[in-house]
């Protein structure tokens, strides 16, 4: 993509050619596998942050000191892409040769889907969970405020005979896009997805914006937000959601902490762990209807349809690479 | 409780004292909690179940060798609560050296609430997540025939100051007894918990008996389903919930595996991070109309109010005691 080639050239402006490759390389799979959300869409974002210093376009992450089982990469304020090229690989070969290992990430700003991440893991033959937390937009159970990030989860395990099983989902019920969506469109959100600022239950986009989204499926979604937190920022040792900078003070940046738990099925399973799930996850392909997470995403990436980048999207590319 | 004395005789026959008291710890633990449906009640069921031979009341659990930063406990067939009195010490002293690590439970019998091995760990100082796959009860996502487990998650959070912060709960929208409460009952479940045997959406309790659960939350909801599978069976090494014997030749007895994730926070957070994570905790109690989850548990543990065993459940282990 020439448009890509330019926005790299930008960014080097105010990035190196470590934190440039990991961001774009992380940017361009999404956009393979049709997440346009997360994809060249994050780009106009992430050259946005560098030039406004609240990303460091060149971080260089270093390992810290820990316990065995763990890795803990200090992200030196970059994007979590930059960290994951020295952590993962790290991670990977840790829990390899102990069976489960952890890995902590400080202070990176995470702009991409999580199921990078654990897709990385997968393809190497170990079963991945993630999650990260950001700012408060959801509000706890009983609650009327906002409180917990939107803190998404991944999981992938991975297949003898296919791509890995992936899956990555918000605990809010709703995407917080999607809801900025709807304000632009002036549409209404289904019932469910927020209350104002008074507690209410409201359709209303703006109303909810201004107020608290919910966590998906009531008090479990609200415990899985709970989780995350204390993962993502107690047990990675990062700031929780609620102690963010104000988003307008952040720029809209996510920065804080991501948690992955690697663990390696033979290892823990035994020799045929990964073959026993392979026939499990056959057995469920083939239940009339269903359909496995990641499926859809991965039938995008196989297949050749280009991926068309919408006009008001290459605007702003064109502007931010000063065409 | 008297009547729980002439019960520890009644399993006596079928049981030694190590397996006796395994399992009466884990039920008495249950009713101090007001948690009836996994107290007293059980014990009938485990009775039951040692007399018909479908649980093993003279198991001996031993450790199976295995990489550094895993226990992997042989259950031997007898109630989870044996294995753990083996595993779950060995589990905590691994983390705390290594900062991370897993417990494996292979061939047991899951009768009690998950939250107790979760807690188990945090008053020991460390983070804490179980789960446990059983018989197939609810429809994977798109699908319209039961294929995985009502697969229950557990999570639980060391405090400084406070009892840990514990969640417990089953992925399908509803617990499977509460169903069959109804089904007794004649009354009709809320909209959303299950399909009949066509996949149409019923709330007739014996159409989703004979048909499928649904997981809570949706997609989302059923792809922790589907994690779940792959942890407790692909990364523990047993029985996934398709495979499970037929409820009615397990006499509904649920037998498989269980795995179980330990985490220091202070190793792996640093010093502060249980501090840091009683602050975060203490500003989501302060929260307007919050609840943390495990609270009213604990206070019902913390209160003084008697239990008073209903009288059908009563007569039910004296007919059991033999009186």
């Amino acid at each position: 993509m020439e448009i890509l080639n330019r926005l790299e050239r930008e960014w080097r402006a105010g990035a190196d050619a470590a934190n440039t490759h990991a961001t774009a390389d992380t940017i361009l799979a999404a956009e393979a596998d049709g997440t346009a959300s997360h994809g060249v869409l994050q780009a106009t974002g992430y050259a946005a942050a560098i030039r406004a210093g609240l990303v460091n376009g060149t971080a260089a992450p270093r390992l810290l000191p820990g316990p065995e089982a763990a890795v803990i990469v200090a992200g030196d304020g970059g994007s979590s892409a930059t960290a994951y090229a020295l952590g993962l690989p790290a991670l990977a070969e840790r829990a390899e040769a102990l069976g489960a290992a952890v890995l902590c990430v400080r202070n990176v700003a995470h702009y991409a889907a999580m199921w990078h991440e654990v897709e990385f893991l997968a393809e190497r033959g170990l079963a991945a969970f993630a999650c990260t937390a950001n700012f408060p937009y959801v509000a706890p159970h009983g609650g009327r405020r906002p409180f917990f990030g939107t803190n998404p989860i991944a999981f992938a395990f991975p297949r003898t005979d296919a791509r890995p099983v992936v899956f990555d989902f918000a605990v809010s019920t709703m995407a917080r896009g999607s809801i900025q969506i709807a304000l632009r469109a002036g549409a209404n959100v289904p019932a469910g997805v927020g209350i104002d600022r008074d507690g209410r239950p409201t359709r209303d986009p703006a109303a909810i914006l201004a107020g608290a989204q919910t966590a998906f499926g009531d008090h479990k979604g609200a415990a899985l937000a709970l989780m995350v937190e204390l993962l993502a920022a107690g047990i990675v040792g990062d700031v929780f959601s609620d102690e963010a900078e104000a988003e307008a003070i952040a720029g809209g940046v996510p920065v804080g902490g991501v948690f992955v738990l690697a663990l390696s099925p033979e290892r823990l399973g035994g020799p045929d762990a990964l073959s026993r799930a392979e026939a499990f996850l056959g057995r469920l392909e083939a239940e009339p209807g269903a359909r496995l997470p990641g499926a859809r995403r991965h039938a995008r990436r196989n297949s050749s349809a280009p991926y068309v980048v919408p006009a008001s999207l290459m605007a702003e590319l064109r502007a931010l690479a000063g065409d």
